[in-house]
């Protein structure tokens, strides 16, 4: 673990963010740098030796600039709800709290794109869009900043339709290492004009320079949406029928999958009346015409495939009911065991070997004792599980680590990612060798290197320790 | 310019190449360096000094290694169809044609992938997979090799509705600079482990390694496709109207505008019985219920955009003949000047100002007395101007130069691109700091600096020299 700054060049950042940002704007006070220093993940938090709040992009420029000077770490921080330690100051340093940068710089509904302000949270601009007829579709489920949906490459429950943050952001304005600011491409909705700078920050974590606005692709507000509810006794029903319903080009645009404990636990909390087996919540966007043709196949292929219970969620009420049941899976899972922590992962495989790495997981969670629901958005291969740990039950966070350790490995040995979504933070850095090999990680190394030659952008993170 | 390799090491290089591959598989004749340094471009060729053969990635690595042992240039070549001069040989040395590894490797309908040596072209890859009920969308025109297509972020007509080689490609396999092998990325759908060196390969023109294998995705065939025209008294009408049929979320899968010098150039050659006026070409894919609910409702939108000539291409045949004349559109472009020689271009702007980047251009070919039919993927933005030069006609070059040099400048200026598909090579290099400022070129040399350290990878594309 590399060393901590020493105290007095930290006074003296300290003076001198003061004098550019104005004294109310940087914080030593304990809480506060408590706070910065917690995701809402199980990772050790690690609290920041000061906290900045920049409103602009030329102050993140500054601030970057000063740091650099007294070679401190710099970690950029959006709404704080990432759940691999991402933002956990390891090195101690200075948080880059940037949720000062919320402004919605401009909209085109021509254009379809529009440019945000890297603080701007995914409700914020869903709420500025509405009423212009467009939205942004990438949904991770907590309320997270742009510039953190950029940072992790998140993902959700939209992007068997949708895309991901890769497939949906145009362009990025990134403070460097050096303290430049760099627009990373133009607004066109395509280039073939040099490197990829833009995906190269998608995922990065802060490790390689600072976001701080973006301009992201939008898409009309669907005609009609409609979203339907299913049961299988098995869960390679459930897959197949997912397999069959892609295939049959049907305008899917969420198909999500809960396990029969995660179907328990929203069962408890919601009350839905569904059977206690693996379901499947399906939503397609399209025409009216269009939505209706594809209720009426899927219900045809359900049947196919063994399921039953299909109900289509008719009305604008039943569908919110569905939605909300969907996500707010996780807290009704936290419920299953009142006290618990979370312990929240998540990995992605080839969607013919899902059922296969989810069986073998639900397995060994119940031959261990434990208590984790298992959801996925199964139309990417992607799952989580969400594990609970009893915080006074000794040994069970080494049988989770353990179960956790192999359910990552599997998901690799599967052709799979040990993150679809949540990103690596320092939680999954150990994985990287096994999935990309020694060379693909030298080549990450690389890239570190030349971007952040004195290691100072958020270290740590991503890439494990040499 | 850099210095050429000295013949004594050409000669030690083709020894050890004919010794690793068998003597069949290196050549340094003349009619086969020459055939590898041209592309299909205006560009000045540049024959390499020698041209190799290998069968697999392990055979690349070998070649690799021993012209980094000679310091030696490597040009990979696919099936020679880039636009930019990305093949030319600039400084000579080996040229790496990729045409040997041809191999589909493997093709899951289930997880609706596939996997492809970097020589593979798009129509073989299509035979393939058409009996499978599957396709790879990605349609650049030319039947360039997978490989290609990768090395130049290609798109085309499909675009705005499947997008580009960036959303396409799930992993590659490269060879890089020192010799090593390495996978991008794992075969799932998606990923947040760590930096995107699949897209950072993607577009980079074999100046960062050399792609041999690659993953890519795959869509069901639709159920039904339709087709249909209509023409615009003006520019701003047509444009105006893509605008309107995107944002109704109609399933387009095509669009595609022909400006009236390259609808006269398309009548003269098929004789469809089109107008000589600004003209939309349009595919939907669906069900069939979707496509004719389209069909209606674009031909309202047409109406009310002051179109007229609506015509449906109800049979399969009319269809084809649509885009035969669509594909066939440079070949028709050429024989409105027999003799000339082509000079093409593209660049790619927000959709919001193509009709102004359009005219503007049309205007200064027109009072240059210039023929230049234009033609683009409407729906991204993107258009090509095809240039038909007499060679025989002195200070032709000169003129069209400077009116494409305004073309690019103005693309620009509007918050567009130099290029929109056909990469960067070493015609449009001279244009990416004006485009991303010399930060964002700072950033891009750090790349090329990192992976490539000796400058050894198809050198003068992309970046320019400093």
């Amino acid at each position: 673990m590399a060393q901590r700054t020493p105290a007095n060049a930290i006074e003296r950042l300290a003076s001198r963010l003061a004098a550019e940002l104005g004294p109310e704007r940087v914080s030593a006070s304990e809480a506060v740098r408590a706070r910065h220093g917690e995701g809402e993940s199980y990772h050790a938090p690690a609290p920041p030796d000061l906290v900045a709040f920049p409103r602009s992009t030329a102050e993140v420029a500054r601030i970057v600039a000063a740091c650099r000077d007294e070679r401190v770490p710099i970690v950029p921080y959006g709404a704080g709800t990432s759940l691999e330690g991402q933002i956990a100051a390891l090195e101690g340093g200075v948080c880059v709290d940037l949720s000062g940068l919320n402004r919605i710089v401009r909209v085109s509904v021509d254009d379809l794109d529009v440019t945000v302000e890297a603080g701007v949270t995914r409700k914020q601009l869903d709420a500025r869009l509405r009423p212009e007829g467009v939205f942004f579709p990438v949904d991770p489920g907590a309320d997270a900043t742009i510039g953190g949906m950029i940072a992790t490459g998140a993902s959700g429950t939209t992007t068997v339709r949708y895309g991901t943050m890769r497939e949906n952001v145009l362009s990025l304005t990134v403070v460097t290492a050096a303290g430049d600011v760099v627009r990373t491409r133009s607004r066109a909705r395509k280039s073939s004009a040099g490197y990829d700078l833009t995906r190269l920050f998608i995922g990065s974590e802060g490790t390689l320079g600072i976001v701080t606005e973006a301009t992201l692709r939008l898409y009309p507000t669907p005609e009609a949406t409609s979203a339907a509810v299913c049961s299988f006794p098995t869960l390679d029903g459930a897959v197949a029928c997912v397999i069959h319903v892609i295939q049959l080009g049907l305008p899917v645009a969420r198909i999500e999958l809960l396990d029969e404990v995660q179907m328990d636990a929203i069962e408890r909390r919601f009350g839905l009346g569904h059977p206690l087996q693996p379901t499947l919540f399906l939503e397609f966007h399209g025409s009216r015409a269009g939505v209706d043709e594809a209720a009426q196949a899927v219900g045809e292929l359900v049947a196919e495939s063994g399921g039953g219970g299909f109900r289509w969620a008719a009305s604008e009420e039943q569908r919110r009911a569905l939605w909300e049941a969907r996500h707010g899976a996780y807290e009704a899972s936290r419920a299953l065991r009142p006290g618990a922590r979370g312990f929240s992962t998540d990995v992605c495989v080839p969607i013919s070997r899902l059922a296969e790495c989810i069986s073998a997981t639900r397995r060994e969670i119940d031959e261990a004792g434990l208590v984790a629901p298992i959801v996925g958005h199964v139309g990417d291969g992607n799952f989580h599980v969400s594990f609970l740990i009893d915080p006074d039950e000794p040994g069970e966070l080494a049988r989770v680590e353990q179960i956790h350790d192999r359910l990552v490995r599997r998901a690799i040995a599967l052709g799979g990612t040990c993150t679809g979504e949540h990103g690596v933070g320092y939680g999954k850095a150990k994985y990287l060798p096994l999935e990309h090999g020694d060379g693909g990680v030298a080549l990450m190394r690389h890239v570190k290197a030349a971007f952040d030659p004195d290691g100072l952008m958020n270290p740590g993170k991503v890439l494990p320790r040499p």
